[in-house]
């Protein structure tokens, strides 16, 4: 299962939205007879990856176990079902990591196994292959993304200047890795106010990835301009607003851009995006993981309104004193009334922290 | 060596302003005769204890090996020389970890034991030793304290809510391990804001020590309440000020305090204390290690003139959003401007997170 594991973990920035999968098939001495990860979407799954490998290499699975770092799917989604697969092939036994949490799997697929004569088990390396979809499950058994958001700060947790200038506070390997973050998310967030800030491009540049994640705008009152860098070519951008002006929606549109309209349900909050429904809308269209880069007013937001799930702080070695917070929050009638967190890793990368925090009970996901 | 060093650490709270050095006396075979480490200032020094030890345990030394971490002294101070005892009891040979930074040894240790006929070694062990006595060798060699500044904090870098308040951001665990820091400091030095705000007391009692660390208050305007919980029995409280009230100053003399006057030397400095004299007094009055718990006023003074060697910082896994700051620095006119770190050890502190981080070349001492 650790080799599984592994294979698994070579999906991370090809699968989405599928989960992260590995698959190794073992002979009765433990022989490794074929390995597979999931392909991109629409791509074969792990096992049937699993299962041509072995016959190019000229390998019977006769009699063969499957260890598989997720249950194999008994539905027809872009693929055929990975349970018949294993059944046609000859496998004896399959060993699952954990049930998949999609409600059209969730443990039929382990039941159409044993049906068909395949001993089961279940359970070994689970948390490491929950941990890895993360997202998948999120999305699955919540209904909204995974949400993880992306900050880098000095020491004292200053994100940028007064004026909002934030370029750059953390060294290369720092940006370097949270490309490597942003490359394994579905959608990266991000407010209008950053992009009026510094026009960014929010892509994966600085690390190899076969695709960008979609781009994920709040814009309520529609400001994006038409000649924004976040219109790329071949990348999805979806921005939730609350405005009603229809004539900058249909130009935003023409040039690629998705417009959903989100307004708050109240009179109090109906000038800006719902940020629940828009992670709900997110879910909805298959996005497991948001990396938010986002400016204090944003984060602040999502953090007050729970919406938030994990952290990624990169600490920089030096001192600012004024200038932009984290996170807009408070101010505070009381110090118990503090946002609460739990550590994660801690982490030097390059001359900068990589602390990765949670907010408490979300890693019961 | 690595036995006197832990011997040496045994002194960490116990032999200010005396340097903490460890001592242990071997024979041919290398097995231990005697152990010792410094006493409380005019107690004797690790070598006399090592020696009597020895003699208590009924061993002759004579032909031994002297194994210590700093080298031996040469002068009469509040003891006598530790190089005649060891010569006097017949030692054959010294292994010192570093020589005397202290002008009045800086070598002649050495050079007395080696006229006397004992042979010496100096160097393994040096940078343990130093590192231990870092306060030591920056008052022998630079003439001013070791500045350690303890900040206690949330991720998001907020000290206190914006009325001051701070009890408590961090942990039980973390304010232990700050009494810790406390007690090895010669001095605690704050600000007279910290004290009109909290009323500290800035003492050691979360955990055991046979001394309490002096006071050292910067107090401009000579604000100080007589009533304040700063005025302790029996420990030694130094109030520097730029006020020439008299007759607070002589109030504040009758309730036991040392009052300085050390006003800035410029027309637009003369209401503020200099921090840098404050500094050099310090060291004149023998202060090896200052801990520093101010607030972000006093903070960001001592930063901004360069004064701070290293800070102490606890972040507590929770965000506060708006509040007091870690030191009030900038606004910078550019990023590139901000005050440069160098991480030292980053590690858990029960709940909360323990980084150091150095002022870049100050490790140089």
């Amino acid at each position: 299962m650790p080799e599984a594991l592994a294979l698994a973990e070579q999906a991370l920035t090809l699968s989405n939205p599928n989960p992260r999968v590995g698959c190794v098939l073992s002979d009765a001495q433990g022989g490794v007879l074929g390995r597979g990860f999931t392909q991109q979407a629409g791509g074969p799954h792990a096992e049937v990856m699993a299962l041509r490998d072995a016959q190019e290499r000229g390998h019977s699975v006769v009699g063969a176990t499957a260890w598989v770092t997720l249950e194999p799917c008994a539905h027809h989604g872009r693929t055929g079902p990975c349970c018949d697969a294993l059944v046609a092939a000859g496998v004896a036994r399959v060993v699952a990591a954990c049930e998949d949490p999609n409600p059209q799997v969730a443990g039929q697929g382990l039941a159409r196994l044993a049906a068909a004569g395949v001993a089961i088990e279940c359970g070994p390396g689970g948390a490491a292959s929950r941990a890895l979809n993360i997202g998948f499950f999120s999305r699955m058994l919540r209904g909204q993304p995974w949400v993880r958001m992306k900050i880098a700060a000095s020491l004292d947790g200053r994100t940028a200047l007064d004026d909002g200038r934030s370029q750059w506070i953390t060294d290369t390997p720092a940006r370097t890795d949270g490309h490597a973050w942003r490359a394994r998310a579905c959608a990266v967030l991000t407010g209008i106010g950053t992009v009026l800030q510094d026009d960014p491009l929010l892509d994966v540049r600085l690390v190899p990835s076969t695709r960008q994640p979609h781009l994920v705008l709040v814009d309520s009152r529609l400001q994006l301009p038409l000649t924004a860098n976040l219109f790329a070519p071949k990348r999805q951008l979806l921005i939730y607003t609350a405005s009603d002006d229809a004539a900058k929606a249909e130009a935003l549109r023409a040039r690629g851009a998705t417009v959903i309209r989100l307004p708050g349900q109240t009179p109090q909050t109906a000038a800006k995006v719902d940020l629940a429904a828009l992670l709900h809308d997110l879910a909805a269209r298959e996005v497991n993981e948001v990396h938010v880069e986002a400016g204090t007013q944003l984060n602040g937001s999502l953090l007050r309104e729970g919406l938030v799930d994990e952290l990624l702080v990169y600490l920089a070695p030096k001192l600012i004193g004024q200038g932009m917070g984290m996170a807009r929050l408070g101010p505070l009638d009381d110090l118990a009334e503090a946002l609460a967190l739990e550590w994660g890793t801690v982490e030097r990368v390059g001359a900068d922290l990589r602390i990765l925090a949670r907010i408490p009970g979300r890693d019961q996901i």
